[in-house]
């Protein structure tokens, strides 16, 4: 470990990839939506192709080109663009199916480290998602999953998206706390290189399978963040929790 | 129980006298401090003629007579006010000393049935504050007295101080439900009445000794509110969780 975590309060936490498994979660609800509404398509593929435009969607937010929007609302909007991907007339699907299909971002399972892991970070910190879910969104998956956060940070707080500095700033000042006291726990190296030109300190969490099989980014860490892990029972480890 | 809890999905709670005894709190906190600057005052009379500034100082933020200040602010601008008026020049004691003691508002006990209520209400239910207390401070006085909230909404969600209906439909909204599915929690009568006035439901906790053994205000419920009890045990019980 390069830098003591003695005056370290909080834990802010990367929650999509690095906490909960979006991929299997977002695929377990598209395979039956799929096959209702006679789409040919593999649930994990429709998955991928939701998930790809998560960045763009909350990219016109981050320009200032669009005001701030909650991630339930860009989900939709980018669940209908990928539906019309697969010409498929959305028109044609009862809007509660839509938003139904929406909520499985908020039904998605912890990695199997995380609940036991987060449980002993928290005998020594404060835990928090910094996250570009909404506070909704995030309350939803701490009952889904039992993560035991101890407030909710992130997007929402700031009306901005990561990696944009003003979440981590108004995260950190929203919990009482220097960011020279705060800590970014991620499984994405821009998430950590953003909070580490803050002050933060940084966490990195492997999380090789994140987007399946053929994932090819954030394989490993590509700066000497202060503690790299394979699992947040491994952080719990290294931060001697 | 005059309304059904079938539909409500967020309990909301105030927090200061309701979830927390915060005169022999702020009184424990307050009597080294009294002792070691020589101030001549009783501990307990001191804490209410803190607390007795609390109103008044939000109603400036309220009237928007002054923009949104949160309550650590006003609660260190309290005692600099408590202190003048008790003939003590303030910057004599150093700063740290004078913060020092406003961090007080962040441990204080929880009420001896509030932590074994909570778990049983959070089974069926989210559970948030819907406080006038800052996130940070929230987020302190969960972490010293095991309050095990879903997230933290309440005022700083809002810029506004409760009871003004902008604190209680900020936090619905960001919890992502609609008033209808969220119940307000308080020992105050003020609180739940703008409460209802916007269509939650409520329940009233009997805290007779909040303002000590002669306390003369909220001994008892002024209106029919959903659920009446002596304890967050007994809204457990009444709610069947």
């Amino acid at each position: 470990m390069t830098r003591t975590f003695d005056h370290i309060d909080l834990l802010g936490f990367d929650v999509f990839g690095t906490v909960v498994d979006w991929r299997s979660g977002v695929a377990r609800a598209c395979e039956p939506f799929l096959r209702t509404h006679g789409i040919n398509a593999d649930p994990f593929d429709f998955a991928d192709a939701w998930r790809a435009r998560y960045q763009p969607a909350m990219e016109a937010v981050r320009s200032g080109g669009r005001p701030w929007t909650r991630l339930e609302v860009l989900n939709l909007e980018n669940l209908l663009y990928v539906l019309a991907r697969h010409d498929v007339d959305a028109d044609a699907i009862p809007a509660a199916a839509l938003a139904e299909l929406n909520r499985c971002w908020q039904r998605l399972d912890p990695w199997p480290d995380s609940v036991p892991g987060l449980l002993r970070l928290k005998r020594r910190f404060a835990l928090a998602p910094v996250s570009n879910g909404s506070i909704a969104g995030m309350l939803q998956l701490a009952r889904f999953g039992g993560l035991p956060w101890d407030a909710i940070l992130g997007a929402e707080i700031a009306h901005n998206y990561k990696p944009q500095p003003a979440v981590y700033l108004a995260s950190c000042d929203a919990a009482g706390v220097q960011p020279a006291q705060a800590c970014m726990v991620a499984a994405h190296n821009n998430d950590l290189a953003a909070a580490r030109a803050l002050g933060l300190a940084t966490i990195f969490v492997r999380r090789p399978t994140e987007h399946g099989s053929r994932q090819s980014t954030d394989l490993d860490a590509e700066q000497d963040w202060d503690v790299m892990a394979g699992s947040l029972v491994e952080v719990a480890d290294a931060l001697e929790c």
